[in-house]
């Protein structure tokens, strides 16, 4: 197996009763940050757990009255919402994306939380998986 | 955020192409072994990735003409399969969720890859999610 630098940034799960899903998953073995963090602009309540050196766990609980979350949710129900791998530089990589053909979500990537830069490649660019692509803030 | 041992031990993609999705991944970040194995008896083929240190993203292919991967390819699609946790002991986790109420996949647990023994916990005692359970072998 090839070593490489950690990749993977988080797994997002979306779930319809946030207290619930942490219990679920705290009987698998993670371990959660104290206090969610609710996302108003993205109508969205997170909750975090280390999952490895680098990769965490993201619970995606719905906030408000509608939002992104709300459709997938009512589309598919609870379940995995994406994966989030980090890259080094995100205007780059979403550059060379686009000219293999990829299908970004944003034009330009946008300001996430923890002051990343993120953006979305389109499932139906990756065979049925939405991949999230964050280039971490400067130290 | 607290501190834990890793538990993420892989991330697994049902997919309908191998190579094409192998192709994919790789336009990630992420770097695969370089030959796929062959699970005659689950009726796949896998292509693993490292993710972080320890954890893995696994690619699960058909192979032969049917299994419970075709037939998650033929319901779903392709898409994000399952997650898998480690687990310090198998028996003493499994039988703590029984008598929580969740429903494991298999009576007993079984050898998997790698000489693990493993279960899944049923995506409806979950809110979604197939998880699988595994305890490494002994060094």
């Amino acid at each position: 197996m090839t070593k490489v630098d950690a990749i993977l940034d988080h797994i997002a799960i979306a779930v319809d009763d946030l207290k619930a899903a942490k219990e679920i998953y705290q009987d698998m073995g993670a371990t959660f940050s104290r206090t969610s963090e609710i996302v108003a602009s993205e109508g969205v309540e997170t909750l975090f757990a280390p999952l490895d050196k680098q990769a965490h766990l993201e619970l995606l609980g719905p906030h408000g009255e509608s939002g992104p979350l709300h459709k997938f949710l009512e589309k598919n129900g609870p379940g995995i919402h994406h994966l989030c791998f980090r890259v080094p530089n995100i205007e780059k990589k979403c550059a060379e994306l686009r000219s293999k053909g990829y299908q970004l979500i944003y034009d330009i990537p946008r300001a996430g939380a923890r002051g990343v830069t993120m953006n979305f490649v389109h499932p139906k660019s990756t065979r049925g998986v939405l991949i999230e692509l964050v280039q971490e803030a400067k130290q």
